[in-house]
């Protein structure tokens, strides 16, 4: 007789609330700490992560269930990021984003491989440090232009295009480093059948959906279920990431096309005001779950420090120098907008990381310099674009 | 050298994503057909659970992220009934609330120990037994009531207040159950100090939580990390959820009271328009949760449908035996819709007969009826509710 898992005893769901409990109020505690003192919102509720997780206090341990939520935070920050931005304005400056994109790959990636060398690695580990410093997180930047209120402008769209480039050509990075690692070498076919998966994605849903639902604005709203169309928007939000997730790319990407989608259809319901809610509630998980990650005293010790500071100078400077060029068509002030825009590294660099420590390409050290390049990067850009974007 | 635990192989939390995209869908799926068959939709969304759970098609299993989720769906779920309700309105069903709440306990818990002994069970598992027939879940009748319009009358308020009581009684016989079980026996004095507790708690929330706020209004609009009271209003709810959770009280109780401490302010700020996103992205997975966790082929095999049929017979019968009566203040139909209301065991019958399974008391078969008879009584009800408070 087959039986149901049971239900874990109800004591660890009741830890689980309180997991989540003590990291929303922390999170949101350095929110307004940081508001009253004039300095972006999410770089307090990283440090709050920093603060509860094991660097400082341990209430909170990094697990399953965060994660997910930290997961979810980035998918709703992207999706709400999506339903602001409209499918021909990413079109003006496609050109501009698909630059940025290209070369804020290449060289941070080309950089990473040299210090890797430089330090002595091997080169399955050189090429994994380059695939982390090659990797941008859309959702820092996305959720600082937000906050500012100039999503619709065009660093942000600039950024927005430049990152789902990224993260295709990061596909096919992590797909050669971890191919290299694997004792059977790399499979050349199935790299490009990744490929043109994750390309015949993207185009048929930004193309084929938001053309769908330019024709057909009632389909969000047939169902009987909700008197709104939020339950549809979001289940094709949660679809559409999952979708991306399975075939490789980051699940953000699919939340971000499902906001394009859905956002053809804004003349017709007032949606941001009811995803506003999800938006106020997850992001904040994403935000702190970083800081959660971060050992701190795995950085002090040894020679991490030393290492620390020689992976973060490579992963800025080599994004300025790839990008601000790259993004020069927009004007001065605006590609460096675009340049630092593209500096933070977010939990797409702990994700990496978090793969060399699973293939046994990374060391603890340098893992630990990675996840604090990572934070460093990330808690380092909001202000400098705050700066950037207010009245020159 | 310590390090955080790094994050799991980014494919976990890919298949996370596809589960909550799945169960999302499916559920408002199932709530879909429901409506427009004229039935509940909340049916339809533990029957879509069953259907993509174990049971049929197996697309998902329960999992600890799957519940974490139902049990934020039934949080959210009391946190609205909560704010829809008013504490002097409470006050006004008070006594009929309690003396259902007691009757609604003590007689199917002891119908439940003759059920038991009835079959041949030793004592533990005829108390536990018990236990699980005494059982409410609040949830399953709020939501009916909730979708129904009429949380705000009189026997929609008398099982809300009866379910809170009950909880405090459940928790006792919980405690005396597992504690005979336990080796060194039960500890009296352990008891005593956990009931103190909870009802200290319970008292101090309801009475002080809202006068509090009804004299400072303004407490939950103070911060500035949001332009609206709804991020306070729901660090409250996962902490007072997380709190009761702690001392051994159900956390919807903990959600419930903070909804009734922030009705309170329900003058200065429209809140409900806020929540209701919350209200519907999270429950779904907490009623197809329900229908994950059963296993139908469990059910089918030997002579565990005899014993659903019997457990199911006593759990009704003795719900209504027990409060009917009790509820008879409130006149013939008011009356029995409150016992009706009191009969689902949803998911608290679930969670009792989980920890029967772990401390060792209850085998797989009573296993598998006690969640039937939980499943089967949720399902029975909310069409009956409907009949009773529609049109006489």
């Amino acid at each position: 007789m087959t039986l149901a898992v049971p239900l874990a005893a109800a004591t660890e769901t009741a830890d689980v609330l309180v997991d989540l409990a003590v990291v929303l109020a922390a999170a949101k505690l350095g929110d307004e700490i940081f508001k009253r003192i004039g300095q972006p919102g999410l770089v307090g509720e990283i440090l709050a992560g920093v603060i509860v997780g094991p660097s400082v206090f341990g209430l909170v341990e990094p697990g399953e269930v965060l994660e997910v939520f930290a997961e979810l935070g980035v998918v709703f920050l992207l999706f709400w990021v999506g339903l602001e931005t409209r499918l021909s304005e990413m079109r003006e400056v496609g050109r501009v984003a698909g630059q940025v994109g290209v070369a804020g790959v290449l060289v941070p990636f080309a950089a990473g491989i040299g210090l890797g060398f430089a330090i002595g690695e091997p080169i399955e580990t050189a090429i994994l440090l380059g695939a982390a410093l090659a990797a941008t997180s859309a959702g820092i930047t996305a959720a600082t232009f937000a906050s500012l209120g100039v999503v619709r402008e065009a660093p942000a769209r600039t950024v927005l295009g430049a990152a789902v480039i990224d993260d295709i050509l990061a596909l096919i990075l992590v797909a050669v480093a971890t191919g290299l690692a694997a004792e059977g070498g790399f499979d050349a076919l199935a790299l490009v059948f990744t490929m043109a998966l994750a390309i015949g994605f993207v185009a048929f849903v930004a193309l084929g959906g938001t053309e769908l639902v330019k024709r057909r604005p009632q389909l969000l709203h047939a169902p009987r279920f909700s008197e709104s169309p939020l339950l549809p928007a979001v289940i094709l939000c949660l679809a559409l990431a999952a979708i991306a997730g399975q075939i490789g790319l980051a699940a953000i990407i699919g939340a971000f096309l499902a906001g394009l989608i859905v956002a053809e259809t804004k003349e017709q319901h007032p949606i941001e005001d009811e995803v506003a809610p999800l938006y106020a509630f997850f992001p904040p998980f994403f935000f702190a779950f970083i800081g959660i990650e971060l050992d701190l005293g795995a950085l002090v010790e040894g020679g991490t420090l030393l290492l620390l500071a020689a992976v973060t100078a490579v992963a800025v400077a080599s994004k300025l120098i790839a990008c601000r060029p790259a993004a020069a068509p927009l004007g001065r002030r605006q590609a460096w907008t675009v340049a630092v825009g593209m500096v933070p590294r977010g939990e797409v660099g702990i994700v990496v990381a978090s793969i060399g420590i699973t293939i046994g390409v990374l060391d603890d050290e340098l893992f630990a310099a990675i996840v604090g390049m990572a934070v460093a990067t990330t808690l380092a850009a909001p202000p400098v674009l705050r700066r950037l974007t207010g009245p020159s």
